[in-house]
């Protein structure tokens, strides 16, 4: 490893019992087996030095894992987002003062693109040769591109019965994807074998995790930039293993800590799909222990039936005043479209599920809707465009004459 | 119309007679029915307030047809896309200084979105009720989106047979989707029938056409202040209408004289599949006549029989010591795989076909590989996932096992 190959970061801490190993490709505690976690020695950062950095993600360079010449290795240059104002959204909704943050047009379509481009770095410090995960979708398309534009082997492992769209936009990118018989679990377990087995392999949601996860907390810094360093109010964020909402929340405190943005508090939401809710239930019954269920739902990127950051999430949620709620795959749908008509943001289920929990928040009255929000949208409707085939099409069908155009009534 | 509706534009100015009328609704010029084009007055610009600006193409709205105050107007904020240095390709195709300019991460993943940006303040200055186009895809998801954001009504026209999945991707945006029993010609003549019969529809694509394809113009803009306020020494830009390709070169030579950038020559090429290339055709036999062909290519974005702005590429492509070339559809293919397998991008057909021209010319000896050459990328492959579904898949079907997995050869 080279000096400074993980920039401000110092070590490895368990966030369960606090020990610290040396910064490696390690991701849980020896002595608990608690998750390991990035920890720093922050110098001074000020607005100014991160404004005069590149338009991606390694303008928060100082923040993250990563050597200060990081944006000099080829990678994705994911992030700097935009921050949508969201009027015609916010006035259905009965919501003053609200945006969309939108990771739909991140390289790979999707917030994955940031976490993968953390978890190259630390690859690439580490001099494995080969970058991989388990994943059936998103993550899939981000490590194979990113691998292919670091110029490093990529192996990507899918279930065989993935829909062949899911496949094609992996492959197109690898010649090196790994059909597995099985579900997303036996792909998951062979991954973290092969992690164990085989020398020089960094699989990013795995043996990488640590360093793959600190990069979920650039949707924090540039919602706290973009709003003109300040945090928001209130902020509605998806719950797959939780790690996106934890690390929101961590960059929002590091801001604070740094002095960037002014000390203030601001209530964090989870939304998850009914048919894969074990946190929302969680927090409805009031308890701290997370009962993993056998998901079913049309929110596939949403799936995790145990998720890692549950009871991380609960904790947030209930400390900062926010909750977490869930929808039903129907009120998904509905939500897909409600954000595409009204915002022209086509979402994934993932994004239809985010928004959709907003509309059930601001009517149960859990969410104060003359106080400023912040959505996150995760990914792009075009990787899930089947959640909505039935849904939408066309008003009328007619035959090529003004005659019978003057029959419809579309306008 | 406001004062100042149209920025520093003058005049409407017929390109061939150069006869001059009001800025307005027009299209065709009415004493000899050339295609009219925006004249301006232009005051000083400089780079410092453009480099103000925001992150999108109204940094340069001082050079487009919009009012001053067109970022305050919902809008999808397009542009300001990736140049991504393409070392990867480069190195493949034996090109030393190559750059991808990518507008497959534009809002709603192509060119288009700028385009229908600058016909949507056209349409709202001009009072129109419906924002509307004629489409098969690109166009159809960008003018349905942008018309959502706008919150103006929008009615969009496609054949009744197209592919169900892009019908979805624009359905999801607007409950005006017309389907028309016919081919795309046929949509096309009754959008110009309603056009000239219906008071206050904005076509973008017929009547607001000339202030629609300025937005082309942004490409250029960006590529040269990316570049550090340099022109490249070569550019490679794919051909359907040939719009793109001439505003791309009027981009150029407007800043040159307007002293943003240095003046120096540049070598403009076109791209074509050879299912569709009247204007290589033409460039190849050496007259300056288009003649037009019935298309047969899987680049239906680029499949424009008859293109409009065909001779001006002619002349552009020659004038400046460039070319036209085509390729054949399983180039196409190729090329797609070529460009997400170096660079991490997937393109879509009129991409692949960009690409695969490039790896032509310099085969050829047309394209000098020791000039800084830039690459453009229209769109996304998400949008044309048939194109390859054929061509790539998984590279093995394992068990869930390591046993099975150390059988595989992938590493």
């Amino acid at each position: 490893m080279r000096h400074g190959a993980f920039g401000n970061a110092t070590a490895l801490a368990c966030r369960e019992c606090g020990h610290q190993v040396a910064l490696g490709p390690h991701y849980a505690c020896p002595e608990c087996f608690g998750p390991l976690e990035i920890a720093y020695d922050f110098p001074a950062v000020t607005r100014a030095e991160i404004e005069a950095g590149p338009r991606n993600i390694w303008r928060y360079k100082a923040l993250l894992p990563v050597p200060s010449d990081i944006e000099e290795s080829p990678n994705m240059e994911p992030g700097f987002t935009r921050l949508l104002k969201a009027h015609n959204l916010g006035a259905t909704l009965g919501i003053d003062n609200l945006w969309v943050k939108d990771d739909s047009t991140n390289p790979t379509n999707s917030f994955k693109d940031r976490v993968v481009a953390c978890a190259l770095s630390a690859a690439r410090e580490f001099g494995s040769t080969v970058f991989a995960c388990p994943s059936t979708g998103n993550l899939a398309n981000a490590v194979a591109a990113a691998g292919a534009r670091a110029g490093i082997k990529t192996v990507v492992f899918i279930p065989s019965d993935l829909e062949q769209p899911k496949q094609v936009n992996s492959a197109v990118y690898t010649d090196s994807l790994v059909a597995v018989n099985g579900n997303y679990d036996d792909v998951n377990r062979l991954a973290s074998e092969i992690a164990g087995e085989e020398e020089g392999w960094a699989f990013v949601n795995v043996n990488v995790r640590p360093y793959y996860a600190e990069g979920s907390k650039t949707l924090g810094y540039e919602i706290a930039e973009q709003l003109g360093w300040r945090l928001p109010d209130q902020i509605v964020i998806p719950v797959a293993s939780g790690s996106q909402l934890t690390k929101v929340h961590k960059a929002f405190q590091e801001l604070i800590s740094l002095g960037l943005v002014e000390d203030k508090p601001y209530k964090v939401y989870g939304a998850q799909a009914t048919g894969c809710s074990p946190v929302s239930v969680a927090y409805k019954a009031g308890v701290d222990a997370i009962r993993p269920v056998k998901p079913a739902t049309i929110a596939k990127s949403l799936a995790i039936g145990n998720p890692a950051d549950g009871v991380y999430v609960l904790d947030i949620c209930r400390e900062t005043g926010g909750s977490v709620e869930d929808i039903t795959d129907e009120e998904v749908r509905a939500a897909i479209v409600l954000l595409a008509r009204t915002e022209g943001i086509f979402t994934e289920t993932a994004g239809g599920t985010t928004v959709g929990v907003l509309k059930k928040l601001v009517e149960s009255g859990a969410l104060d809707p003359t106080l400023e929000t912040v959505v996150i949208n995760t990914g792009h409707g075009l990787k899930t465009l089947d959640a909505v085939a039935g849904s939408v099409g066309p008003a009328a069908t007619i035959d090529p004459s003004y005659a019978a155009f003057t029959r419809t009534e579309i306008v």
